[in-house]
């Protein structure tokens, strides 16, 4: 299942080690203006090589369109977009063959597929969401059309939390001046030092991202099964090192009483909103007209130095592992621009399915 | 988008005050044996009226089989469940026809519809989930076939916690002994205390569930999109009153290094396994034969005694409201057979897609 | 597979001589006026009994509308309709339980499932065609207020053609007023004193019929698997009986030169329109705006009183058999509602699609 | 909609003038051996200029394959084929802008989209099938490994009509031999004939050809919506210039008896057969272990040399236009390969679906 979506379908493709990766975007409406620079740009906060403290493979990244764009805009028609794999290093990953690295998926698609490109990953490595991340380029580029903006930061690394209180879209833009992607200075740099710990010591460190779309207009999401919450809680947990999502007060709502929890209403020039925000943008799977906010709980790298135990797949035996070739110690900086990306691509489809967006061209 | 699923395809209809609810389930196998008692038990575990502590609405809720069942065997053609409502009274609704309720999705279906069936919270009434009881009744059964169990309880109460801990799938099974379906005696009683209490005061709770799936083998789950992870989280946020899920250790993994979330490798009895459970039995998307743990942020019942700010949807005047009406103060222990049944749609689902159910009959 | 459409999907199920046959209507949009009428009358035209060449089987087939629709306005959420099996006489199959009817479904059902409820032909009996027609009303109503007509009729029972030609949908009103739904008076009365003979005869005949689709707009069908011919000859030959579509000059295509079928464009009323059709209505998979035309080969109806050689399932032994029961000699005036249906489904699910109709409300 | 299938998912995208065409195949089992050459001998088979009487444009359409094949092995996840677009001459387009050429998409996607990309008829251009015949080639080693076998042939142009009487797989191999890919050699002379009379009047003709599936065991299909014929009929009515599908006998049902059209039922190697085919191998939807047989109606190639009339989209003003450029007098030999594709991509999918292959891996 590597297609994504009802109306604005995203299929992606491609193993880590392979010749390339890429996307199939389809449904998106004709008329839609997008450059080179519009996906570049979104795979470069992507790129590896970044900064110190993400993993040295040093890929450019390049998309190439290779359809469904003619002279800049959008045709209705699918538009594919290829990345090369360029800075493919296989040789660590021979001694794997065999051995499933623990936290990996390594083991579960030897178990479903029997065999499995095992050389970076293959399938399930990280590298898939560059794909990702092209199509969801596509996608903010048409909910921009519609003055909808979808960005991401970092609020929590090993526990160090992030203070940073936003009130506008740019606020968030804060973000890209961080390494680690957190609006708050102090804690930025905290994160940056524990990260640089670990990663000295051969470990690994997970944290919370914070995603958060403006402007999108009450009335978007499909109940029963298509809930714009429920569709993000898919689309958010569908990027590998995920282990939860919540979506406004999230699991703090476990511990509210309802007088605490409920929004009540207000108007506010002629129109009904919202007091406040608890829900996060979101009642009964249907936006209110508030800020849809979301948060990922991220697990820790599972490639680590220190030595693991596992089992030989052929011989059964247990056998100890120490996980070198080049990775990130930690994923959140990175995984930022994948979950924009993913919410961007749920909230296109939704805008399309909910009549928000002509489904076959711009007017 | 009122169906869920590609193979095990699950269709629910019908509004809270019309004139019944139901499923139609697409995909089951043909010759799994299934009587009126298998669906009408799980019904019977969600029916309103069970204690002092849910509402006291009183449905009988009875399961009405019309097809794809014959002679108590299944013939792999749809099997449609109608439930009627039965006691129904809409008299404390005319009030609300135009004052969206804080909380409640009465003001997104009014901007998504532009009208609707207000009666009862319409379409968008907790009263949807008899539906997918009953579908996720035949899902059980259908995953009883290969041995495996799914089996829900509540850890967390406006922040009183289960101590319990289990081992196998009879220990939850305690769960029903408990109005509040805590296995943990001391924090149910807690528990139910504090949701009278909340009751008197005209005021809900939150909480946390947490559903288990046992014996699943390795290899459940389509990557990329389809991750069994995925599908998890959109099936479980697609239940009206969910906030958060997580997988595993969930939002704790934010805290860990990469050295102790990792689960090792072992063998037992010949076969490979995960030493430790801290991906809540899924790698990658695909399940690793570990028991499939997941976790669900409840908010607390958005209907309230206790006085509100609302605004007329005409008149676009604030005006306070009070929701008065037959509601459970605390969902919990009633939303338990409900993200069972969504889990067991899942399980089913998944099992099909992956080649371990004969997508056409029971060999 | 039981659910057809992608925006608006309808699911149907139900076996011949189970309790009920049933659809369910996801994706209609809010507010859209329809009466119990509009659905009974649709089924009215489709129902057993209605002359002497027609099954004297005699079912009211009263539509109960369970959901969706309220204050005789749909509220966009799915609309579930139950049609009762009420004349049923499983007592004629008793001895056909183990011997599959040649031309029938019965072996392929018996091969596919392992077992089958053979009474009345289970789910592969025409009656599922009742849901069909049912939904098919619901989307004609969609259609009309786009001022879509769906008309059909039919042109040939074995061999004896229709000389009608229609330039209005008014003209194929007419159809209504014969017995076997030809619009050409004379033939009308040679196709049903031919059917009469082979009813006296114990055998059956086949012809084909013609549906038309007036007043849709150009534009609708999505390329390149969702072509509009491409979803009416999916929709078309997943009626029992249908052997052949065609669209425009179909088969005659093969006989003539490029110059002789190609149509030319013109203007009309500051319009570009073809000057002629012989495309049916379609170039590229996408309506022109000229009328949508299509036909179906229709078979025989398998159920003859002539005896036939069949094999019993268990004893692998040749028997002879002889198809009792009550059943239409010649299933083309029955067809065309059901005909009628199909085409309208797939035009309210493409004009849906397409951005022609609102997909939550009227407006 | 650019996605064919629910398991075996082909989605297909390019502009016949763009850099590049290419499929996604998502849904190949893993571990079915598959060289560059097993695709390429397909492309083979469809390229242009293989005869005189087929377009000179001169493309040698080489496959790449970037993913989902790991040494000549598929590894369970999509594969992505791209074809770059090389001996590509827009200049004959640029008078055409404006223009719409009759019997092309030209004027339906300029009223859907709004504009479009003119050259050589963009996405809506025959050249998108050779995504499809990759795609298709695919399926057929799926299919092989199943020993099944999808082949075809022409049996008619301009009503000149094959006399050839195929009773074995084998026998059909002759077409290849014929460059109208006609099995009977003195038809085949005549055809071959025609084509260059019509080419050299700069007129074209249309035909029809036979697709055969030999070996389909019983019980492929899903009812009911998802019947093998009905899939049949939406894939191959997808392919540009069909006008009509029938199965078995056809549009010859229309004239036949129920006693002439059942095929009896008998037995063979104790297996259940019918004696006849006259069903074309499907009954109910359902596959009988017969051939599967179905035809198609082919329109002659709209693009032809004689004047002809049309519309300025702009100026509204009638206008004569001739066109030239690089065109097929005839289709038909050239579509034989791509139909056979569109038949082996839905058994290759039903076959998935019906559990007749394992969907994650060949065992």
């Amino acid at each position: 299942m590597n297609t994504w979506g009802h109306i604005f379908r995203v299929t992606t493709w491609g193993e880590s080690h392979g010749q390339a990766v890429g996307a199939v975007i389809d449904g998106c409406p004709a008329g839609l203006r997008i450059t080179h620079e519009d996906i570049q740009k979104e795979l470069d906060r992507r790129r590896p090589g970044q900064s110190t403290i993400t993993t040295p493979r040093s890929e450019k990244d390049t998309a190439h369109i290779l359809s469904g764009i003619y002279q800049e805009k959008t045709l209705g028609t699918p538009i594919s977009i290829i990345i090369r794999n360029e800075d493919v290093d296989s040789r660590g990953y021979d001694e794997l063959r065999h051995v499933p690295r623990p936290g990996h998926a390594d083991y579960t698609f030897h178990v479903k597929y029997g065999w499995r490109d095992h050389r970076g990953g293959g399938r399930a490595s990280a590298r898939e969401t560059v794909a990702r991340v092209a199509a969801g380029a596509v996608a903010k580029k048409l909910l921009e059309h519609r003055e909808i903006r979808v960005l991401g930061h970092v609020i929590d690394i090993h526990g160090i939390q992030s203070k940073f209180v936003f009130e506008s879209p740019e606020d968030l833009l804060l973000a890209e001046t961080s390494i680690v992607r957190c609006c708050d200075a102090a804690a930025s740099d905290e994160m940056a030092a524990c990260i640089e710990r670990m990663k000295e010591a051969g470990d690994s460190v997970g944290g919370i991202a914070e995603i958060v779309a403006f402007n999108v207009p009450p009335g978007v999401g499909e109940p029963v099964f298509g809930k714009l919450d429920a569709e993000l809680g898919r689309a958010l947990m569908s990027i590998g090192a995920v282990k939860g999502v919540e979506i406004g007060v999230g699991f703090l709502a476990a511990k509210l009483k309802g007088s605490e929890m409920n929004d009540q209403f207000t108007t506010k020039d002629g129109r009904i909103e919202p007091k406040t925000n608890r829900a996060g943008g979101i009642l009964g799977g249907i936006s209110t007209g508030a800020p849809i906010i979301s948060r990922i709980a991220v697990k820790p790298t599972p490639s680590i130095g220190m030595r693991q135990t596992s089992v030989d797949l052929e011989t059964l035996e247990e056998v100890d592992l120490s996980v070198s070739g080049r990775h990130d110690p930690c994923i959140l900086p990175r995984i930022v621009p994948v979950a924009e990306a993913m919410v961007a691509i749920v909230l296109a489809d939704l805008m399309l399915a909910g009549g928000f967006i002509h489904p076959a061209r711009l007017l």
